[in-house]
């Protein structure tokens, strides 16, 4: 089996519970929700699903107590922020955000630009962090709608002072919309105590869940300003012809995603029984054993903080080495059985920012599964794919 | 185990592959979509995700030789119709639909009627039908862009005659949409030889997957037509700050429903193995023996065509009884082990139509799994359960 080090777009493999959850849901329960009676297979779906909304406000940090009334559900965080964006921000206002963003948020935001929405986008250094001075100096200079940002980058793994960025947002009334794909389940949040308006989600990576699962922690009061980008039957008020306001009815239309849910459920579970330091730490310690092996490596280019510090950096490495093509080389690791994500990852503005843009970077993320062994071997099979790549290069010449 | 009459809403059991598809997929594969190398998971997942989308072609007949590239997935079959209608419904432009539509269908057209888009609802006759010549009539008397409609009532199962209707359509250069919740997996379906500008389906249905996954097969240049609902990271022109337009990359943004790709995959390939014809001639033989033993219940009042004919009626039954309350009889129903489902059906229109609102109906809609005993137990409960809520109500006068 290969080492899997490309944990940030999907952490593999996932708790056993998760797929056993999943295959229970639809065998021994698989009723609809709200589409039924009182069957004791539609209190049991009912049950799922409201643990699964408690236990996403607990860990995130929800309104009104972690009410489960204030998560909704949605495919994945690319339509959480589709969500968000879309619903809030109308022609006229004005959105700041910054330049380290992944295109779930960018290509959204380019579109409603189109359409009369004025964007700003502020500058990350070259290690991919928003100066949080910056951003209230912004802020000072004109009259905002909404900051929306991602917590940490998909790219090179440099987390933002979330606090600081918070702060500023919140003393100047101005909403802030974060974007967790990279963090919730290894860095601990709140949205509540932020004052975030909307935390997106997604639970296939941190959270350990299986793909086709996401979702957003809502400000009640946000939500209610929000437009439903996806409107339809809800098993609710049936009878009106226009989309409910309760929540969180509001924002899921049509059958969700039931054995999404019974796998998140399982997988938060499995998180909760753990404890989210615990997971950082191990992956940390990873992380900081891969990138002392890494630095010394010849012709490394590294982005990012060259140092594992703990919640200022995730174990999400993106490097190039002088004279490799990042595409070949990945291609090279591949068949040797490391698996790593080369090119831009869906972030062209966080290469730029980096500044390794057009050509992107090798990425290599490691997850919690991962262990010192394979930290150890995958060093090795990098410096043996340099080695020959060079000795070709070479020999080409 | 009760007995689940209860198909309509979502089909229960599935067949065991579906589980086990999943369980495979995230143990054994597990590797996201296009964000990778070329490892052997990488392509594992590529291959799925192909076959899934030439499956769905195959069987609902997609255009240029059933062309994967012409099908997306999305989260159900709500999503998929506002994919469809608020990409191509701009203000200005003209919509007819029927008076048996889902919510799925009549909150996004409500939404849009009030952005400035034109709706017209025509009436179909109280078991449910749309009369072709009355739609052909209404094409004729005005410039209209789009008729969307469902293929079935899910609430009294009604078949709409669809090759009258497309060809309606087709001979007026209207585009048509149709909503194939119901039908999808039961009745036979070739979008490209109707001319269907988009043929939207939900998996979790007569397609026997998991909830959680719909879909969309595409007409070509109706494709081209429709603006994006979400965008984000579609893992290609990652370096294109705008979505792109390549298929089906353009409606597919963010990491898809990989698990519920791999259960629904299995779930065609197990309607391959049989044939629609056998499972719906399985399902008539069925619907048949428990109309006949319907009409003989006292004071039953039953919605929709009074006998089973193929292609004319799937096996969902919509009935009330004389002076009982159809949410009341439904969880006596359910307390004695039979499943079904009361109320509004999310199709407020349906009801109107049918001439049961605000009351609703009791909704009984069989599915491949149930047998012949089920349906005789199911009469008997049915019939007992009457026994004693009328000796109930005598007793309370």
């Amino acid at each position: 089996m290969s080492i899997y080090f490309n944990n940030a777009a999907t952490t593999w493999p996932k708790p056993d519970c998760v797929a056993h959850a999943m295959s229970d849901f639809l065998g021994s329960g698989g009723a609809n929700l709200g589409r039924g009676t009182a069957s004791v297979r539609d209190l049991g779906t009912m049950g799922l699903v409201l643990e699964c909304r408690e236990r996403a406000a607990r860990l995130l940090g929800g309104y009104e107590n972690a009410s489960p009334v204030y998560v909704t559900f949605t495919a994945n965080v690319t339509e959480s922020l589709n969500i968000v964006l879309k619903g809030f921000l109308k022609p006229g206002t004005r959105v700041v955000t910054t330049s380290m963003e992944h295109n779930a948020v960018t290509r959204p935001l380019r579109h409603l630009e189109k359409n009369g929405v004025e964007l700003e986008i502020l500058p990350c250094d070259r290690q991919g962090y928003l100066d949080p001075e910056k951003l209230a100096a912004a802020l000072d200079a004109k009259k905002n709608d909404l900051v929306v940002m991602s917590h940490c980058s998909n790219v090179c793994g440099s987390v933002q002072n979330l606090e600081a960025v918070a702060a500023a947002c919140r003393e100047r009334n101005v909403r802030l919309v974060v974007d967790t794909a990279q963090t919730a389940g290894l860095i601990p949040l709140n949205a509540a105590a932020l004052g975030l308006a909307a935390l997106c989600f997604t639970g296939h990576k941190g959270l350990m869940g299986p793909q086709g699962m996401g979702g957003i922690l809502w400000q009640p009061e946000f939500a209610r300003l929000c437009e439903p980008l996806v409107e339809g039957g809800t098993g609710s008020f049936s009878h009106v012809e226009t989309q409910p306001e309760a929540m969180p009815d509001r924002f899921e239309s049509g059958t969700g995603n039931l054995p999404g849910i019974a796998g998140l459920n399982a997988a938060l579970k499995w998180i909760e029984e753990r404890g989210i330091d615990t997971i950082r730490a191990h992956e940390n310690e990873l992380g900081a054993r891969f990138l002392t092996g890494l630095k010394k490596l010849d012709g490394l280019i590294l982005y990012g903080l060259p140092e594992m510090v703990d919640k200022k950096r995730l174990s999400v490495f993106a490097v190039n080495f002088e004279g490799v093509d990042n595409g070949i080389l990945a291609a090279e690791l591949s068949s040797r059985g490391l698996e790593t994500r080369p090119g831009l990852q869906c972030s062209p503005w966080g290469h730029q920012t980096l500044g390794c843009f057009p050509q992107g970077a090798l990425r290599l993320s490691l997850g919690y599964f991962n262990t010192s062994a394979q930290v150890d071997e995958a060093l090795q099979i990098l410096a043996d794919s340099l080695v020959v790549m060079r000795a070709q290069k070479l020999s080409a010449q």
